[in-house]
Parts: structure tokens; sequence; C-alpha cells
């Protein structure tokens, strides 16, 4: 049965078993893996290669679409197996030793890491390692529930390990909407102008003789962490989505507004969620990640379309798309990562951006990336990627956190993500501050009343008006600019009376 | 002899006094001019506007392309006639009130405003002052030596005043590629794939009914100060150079490059003076200006095309090409500075843009606009529009200054413009940093070796040394991090022991 699953019969008797494939990696090597926020990663390959660095030790810089399900990025850390590591990660163990030093992290805008490997800006991928439902018999490839750089690391790597997962239903060839942009000079338009606009072909090309060794899997996606909305969270989507009724009111948006953008987790679920009972209609999505709230929209009726790099959804949206694929093939669309965050077409189809900050400042610059300045979270994904070329951009956060000892306003961030040019709405579950056609004292008033918490709001005052006494365009009193982080270092509180 | 420039004959009763016109300005009112880097701004209404407030108090918000000539904002802004000003400026009377607080400025990526304006994300443009060679009989206007954001004031003010400049010759007429994009949400294709694609029409559409007065004058634009090269940027020219001819040596660029941006000045001067005499061959720029570099390297014949959406020059540069305009007729355009600094285009053509920093940090974060986080310089002008969206993105600056008392590489720079995650190359005259494919540790290492003014390594080692025994994926010392700026304002030094 498997085997049916490899078309290019010539290729039967590359398959191996995963300890098998994990010799074929040298130390230095640059590897390049599916797997995009979860979704459509490397179930077997990359963990066996952790183990064969644990007894037998290399490194080498691991390359993926995004972050990987499954603890892979933890496994090969903790074996000591990475070198280097981009453009994102979403992992315990892997940040711990990121921030100690002992691995080296790329945070990189998600659209680039294929545009940095086409134009030679990064060094050439030796072995690829991709998850696929299914060869064909031209030799290319069905992606599974991710396409993420898999289409640019089939065309440059040297070497392709494929992974054939017999869990993934077969129907799920057809969603995928494969397209790569030519290499520099030649390159031209990307001719999508909406959501739905299919323009590529339904499977990688892929040149068979590169092929070193097909595993096969049986195992699904690490199901995403759905956590139901909180207080806070509500609030954050009231506020918003009160914003996006008084646009149209003001003949701003229509009730369609403009595709959405939305960031992972439990703020853009609640949002999402609350278009369901809203007067929005035929909404679409131009986003990277399909998530239960993407489906559950499409099954209340308000969202027509949804175009993306992932599903990453929980166990139940999971079995609930792939067993009715067909109420949701002409809906939905998997694009590679680079054009689904491309500059142009989200400047093209002026996206409604919505994402996470860890923090942000008085004057709008927004921190998605680092805490204290100087330990990575995360990563900044593809938030830059949308917030710099969006028609509107909107980032999110709660007031405050850990007992309100956290302010995530601050008087300067620690680390600047995104810059005060390119933000346009700040919400936290107190309010929201519209920072269009605002220059900086004047966002600084509207954020410190509409965003901050309580216990702060005095505090951040004093700060901002004692910094106006010494004046300039953007008043700061670069002495004291962190010593809401340091106090929090050192006391545990951002509180200044502590 | 000038009326014949006002070929619709109905409109020639409007024609009156830039003291008349200046009375058409009510207190409150949003006003959109001409003028992109000097080029083509209101020569004589905006002055007569600044007289009439110094007896008759009101305030305006003014919007241009960006920054003007002949000293106008500072007339302006000395009679208290500017309540906001956007997106840019460069006048130092103008920037003093704005660093007192008493004018609103907002530093905006020259793209944006068009946008913002179409989207209605800012208010309603009452009246446009636009300067134009001449009214042609469909109403439409021939811009002169920019276009800025002209044809967005002219579809979206309420009333527009033009200045006629007879100073400018009819043969203008032609060089200009007027096109704006659909607005939303029927925004389509902008169909240009290489710098030389002229898409729009040769005149600015214009709704003649909308025309309030018409104003005759006969200036020229303020001329561009052309600093000769000197040791400190010939030094920065010549990394540069190398770079590419590396690049060039690796494969990686064709002796053609890509399309170039240069930023206004004297280092973008010496880059491109830099190509006279180099290999490259067939060069093309797709820039927001063009400096009399564009026009030496037209005539040395290495440049083949130049889009931009000004010219910029001496007056030496101006006289020959307006003398001879025949001979780069075809060799250059002016485009809406909504195309020619559109995300979309900077990224499908490739460009490598060469933008000055005021200062930038270990981690190749870059300032462009603060100088110690607090007082704006000019603005972020296009500088952003290109970097993030380009296929190399370098910036530029000198390693010290003030008889080296300010090292312009510091442990954190005090503003950010440009992240980490949008910047490839940094250079200053000690030496190039390529960035490509390096972890904030790595550049670190790179930056400090390669950039940094002798006397400040150490001091810089010694911070960045002692920030990674605390660790961190980014690793900083927040009560250190603008500690040199601190010292600077208290004894005038960088230099810590002093």
């Amino acid at each position: 049965m498997a085997y049916e699953r490899i078309k290019v019969q010539s290729l039967h008797d590359k398959v191996i078993t995963a300890e098998e494939a994990a010799k074929l990696f040298q130390n230095g090597m640059v590897v390049g893996s599916s797997g995009f926020t979860k979704a459509g990663d490397s179930k077997v390959v990359l963990p066996a290669l952790a183990e064969r660095a644990k007894v037998d030790p290399l490194k080498i810089t691991l390359i993926t679409g995004a972050s990987l399900g499954h603890g892979t990025d933890g496994k090969l850390a903790e074996a000591g197996a990475l070198s280097k590591r981009m453009p994102f990660q979403v992992d315990r163990i892997l940040r711990n030793k990121i921030n100690a030093g002992d691995v080296l992290f790329i945070d990189q805008h998600l659209s680039e890491t294929a545009e940095l490997l086409h134009n030679k800006n990064l060094p050439q991928v030796d072995i690829a390692v991709l998850e696929v439902a299914a060869i064909e018999s031209d030799g290319s490839i069905v992606p599974t529930t991710s396409v993420g750089n898999s289409a640019t690391f089939a065309a440059l790597a040297k070497q392709v390990i494929l992974e054939v997962n017999t869990a993934i239903p077969m129907t799920i060839k057809g969603i995928h909407d494969i397209y790569q942009a030519e290499d520099y000079p030649r390159r031209n338009v990307i001719p999508i102008v909406a959501p739905e606009n299919k323009i590529g072909r339904k499977t990688i090309p892929l040149d068979a003789s590169k092929v070193v060794g097909i595993v096969f899997t049986n195992e699904l996606d690490s199901p995403a962490d759905i956590a139901e909305p909180d207080t806070k969270t509500t609030a954050i989507a009231k506020h918003i989505l009160q914003f996006f009724e008084n646009e149209v009111e003001l003949g701003h948006l229509s009730e369609s507004l403009m595709p959405l953008q939305a960031g992972i987790g439990k703020v853009a679920n609640a949002v999402l969620t609350g278009f369901i009972h809203s007067k929005f209609r035929n909404l679409t999505m131009f986003s990277e990640v399909l998530q239960d709230s993407t489906f559950d929209l499409i099954d209340a009726g308000k969202l027509d379309f949804a175009s993306a790099s992932s599903i990453t959804v929980s166990e139940e949206c999971y079995s609930r798309v792939f067993d009715h694929l067909d109420r949701y093939r002409d809906k939905i669309v998997l694009r590679p990562q680079n054009i689904s965050n491309t500059p142009g077409l989200i400047k093209r189809l002026g996206i409604i951006a919505i994402n996470t900050a860890i923090e942000f400042d008085i004057y709008g610059n927004v921190n998605s990336t680092h805490t204290s300045g100087t330990n990575i979270m995360n990563g900044i994904g593809g938030s830059g990627d949308f917030a710099r070329n969006a028609y509107l951009s909107i980032f999110v956060t709660q007031a405050a956190s850990k007992g309100d000892a956290i302010s995530h306003i601050v008087p300067m961030v620690s680390h600047v993500d995104h810059t005060e040019h390119d933000v346009d709405i700040l919400v936290t579950d107190y309010g929201l501050a519209d920072l269009r056609g605002l220059a900086p004292r004047e966002r600084a008033k509207v954020i410190i009343e509409n965003c901050v918490h309580p216990d702060y709001r005095e505090q951040l005052s004093d700060y901002y008006n004692r910094a106006c006494e010494r004046g300039g365009h953007t008043p700061h009193l670069l002495e004291e600019a962190f010593s809401w982080h340091i106090n929090l270092r050192e006391k545990g509180t951002m509180k200044k009376d502590h």
C-alpha cells in the first residue's frame, strides 16, 4: 500500500529506515527541512539524526519553513546536533540553548529565507528532508499540511530525503498551489490579485536523481494547542471588532473588510472567533497559517476563502478537515511561504495584519521577539512581512501580566522588530490606540490613555512628562529608558515604588 | 508668453498673485504641496503664506512629497504657520521647532503618504499647491522636476492652486510617467518589470473646476549641495565597489549588478562616482532621486536607465540636463513616489539599496533619524521603503566624527529605523561588514572588527564580552546600553575614560 505512493518505480529501491537516513548526514552540512508552524515536518529522520548525534557527535545548520513539532528542535538541540538554526523556532529547549549561546539562531522574516537561498546569500543546502504525501510519476512530490520552503529546498538541495507519510490522505493533492518566482534578474509579476487565485502547479517539481533515501512514516502533526478565549483575549477581540465596525460606519471599509492575516495564538483565535457572531461577511484570509478559527469561520459561512502556507489545527479540527476535505477544497490553498508572505502581494491585496507583541512603547515601536532586549522567545516569523506592507498593521498584547508585575507597555521597547513607521493600531485588554496620522507626542498620550494597565498609567505619564521637559521629537530619558526592565530583573516587578 | 502655458482658456481668469493665493488658506486646513528633495516645490505661494501668517496667524497641516527648497519650511515654521508636517523635512529651523515640540512631525516612509491618503487613513487634503510646467487643454498638468505626491494631491484635494513655472522648459513634458494604482479593493498588478518600463501617461489628470488660483513663477529649484568626495567617503565607496567586484567574481551578480538605489548625500555621490572608472557596465537605477552622479554615469556610458521621483542636481548639472534634454530623454523617467518607492516593485526588480545611517549597533540595527534617541535630524525618507524590500540592503556611515568624540557604531542604537532583520551590509571608512547568514553574536564580531574606529574597538568589545557573560541571543547590558550616548551629553565624548 505504502509503495503505491511512490509512482516512480525506480525509486522503490531507495526506501530505507530512518536510522539509515540519519547516516546520510555529515558534520557541517546545511540541511533544509519541511515544517511550518509544526505542520508537515519531518516525523522520523530528524529525530533519528538527534539519536545518532548522541553517540556520534555532529553539527548541522538547520533551515526550515518555520517551527517544527514533536519536540524535534529540542531533541536536536539537546543532542548538540545544531550549530545554526533559522528562520524560526518555538521550542523551549532550543530557545535555552540559543540564549546560552550554544546554538546560533538567525531570526528571519519568513518570506526571506527562500529568497536568500535563491540569491546565494546563504550557503547551498546539502540535504533536504521533506515530508510528502506521495511521489508522482513525473518525480514531483505532493506536500502534506504545509508547503513552507519545500519547493526551494527541492530545487536547490544537492540531495533529498523524502518522508512519505501514509497517515496523510491522498485526497490532499490539489490544495497546494506551487509557484516560484523566477530568479533575478528575470523576475516577472507574481499574478495573484485575490486570495483565491491559483497560479501554479499541484505538486513540487523534483529531480528524482537527487533522492538519496525514502522513509515511510505514519504519524500526524503535533496538534495545535487551542486556548479558549479568556477575559483578556475576549476584551482585546472586542476592541478590534469595534474598531472594524467604526471603520465600516465611516465608509473606510466594507463589511468584507480586507483580506485578513492573523498570527498564531490565543488572541488571533479570539478575534477570528469573534467574527462568527458579527455582521461582517464574505471575509477572506491571506495569511501564513490556517488555524481552527479559520475552519470555524468557513463553517459559519463567514469566510469565503483562505490562503496560507500551512494548516495547524487541533486534533478535533484535523479530523474535521481531512474527513471532509471536499467541503474545504475550493475554499483554501497552501502556498510556498515566499509567496504567502511576499511584500508585493501583501501590499497589492491590502492585508489587515493582526500580530502579537511581547511589548510596545509609548511611541508605537513593537518588540515581538526578545525579553529584556536579550533573550529570544520565538522569533519575528511572518509578522514583519505582513506589518510593514499591510493596509492596516495591528499589534496586540495584554496590558500587564505575572500578577501585573510586568507592564507590556514600556517607556522604550528593549528590542525593536517593528518600528514606529510601520504600526497603525495597538490593542490591549484595556483598549485600542489608533495611531494613524499621529506624531510621536500625540501617540504617547493616546497609548497611555487607552492601552496601559491602570497600575502603570501614572508611572508612564511621569516618564513621558519628564522626557518632554528635556524636549525632542521623540522625547526620551536615555538613562531611565530601560529602568522598568532593570527593575523587573532586580526586584521582580516593573512597579517603581517597589 | 506665460499664458500660452495655460491651454484651458477658461482658466486664464484664475491667474492671481501669490499674495492673493495665500489668502485662500484657512486656519486648520490640510495642505498638500509638490516638492520632493527640494525639486518642483512651491516657489511663491507657500512663502507668501508664511508672510501672511506673520501678521494674520493661522496654522496648517502641510503634506509634501519630501523636503522643500528655498528655506520654505523654515519660513513657515518661523511664522508659526505649521501645526503638523509630514512626511519628511531637512530644514534647520523646522527641525528645531519639531524638537521643541512646537510643530508635530510624522516621520513616514515616502511610499506611504499617498497610500494613507487614498485609504482615508489621513484627513482629506483641503488645498493642493502644485508647481507645473503647463496646463494641457484637457486640464491635466505637466509636472516639473519632481512628481512626488502631486498626482495624489491633484486627485484628492478639494481645491488646487497651480504655480506655473516659466523657468522650466516646455521640453520637460514626456519625462514623467504618471500611473496610480487602483484604490482598494480593486488594486491590480503595477506592470513594471524593469526600470525603463513606462506604464502611465505624460501628465497628471486634474479636474479643472477644482482650480481656485493660478500663479506664475520664474524661479529654479534650490540647487543640490554637491560635496566633493573626501577621504572618508572615498574609503567607503572603495569598500562597496570591492564588495560588488567580489560578488561578480563569485558569480552572484553580473557586471550590470542589479538596479541601484542610493540615498542623497556625499557617500552615495562618492559610490556612484566610483562606478565611472570601474568595470561595471549597463547599470540601471530604480531610486527616488536623480543626482549629479546619475547624469555623470549616463554621460560616461555606464548607466543605461534611471527611474526616480525627482531631479535634484547642482546648478551646473541643471543646465547640462535641461539644455540637452534630448540626450537624456530616453534614459530617465520621473514617477509618483508611491510607484518609485513601492514595496512590490522594489522586491520584484531586486534593488541594491545604499542608504546613510546616523549610527548602527553591534547587532546590525540602524538609526537613520534621531540623535541620542530623542531629537530628529531629517526623517526616514525612502530608506525603509528600499531597505526592507531590497535584494541587498547596504547602510553606510563614517566610523567616528567630531574629532572622534562620537562613534557611529554603538552598543545599542538609540532609535531603530531599520531592524537587524533588514540589514545585509554595513560600511564605514574602516571597512565593510557582510552580515548575510550571520547570527547576532557573529554579527557583533564582524562589525567590531571591520567597521569600528580604532579608538572605540576595545571599548565596544568590552561591552560585548561582558554582555555575553550574562547570556542571551542578543546579549545586552540594559543599564549600560546607552551609556555612550549619555557620556556624550555629559562629557562631550563617547570615550569611556573621559
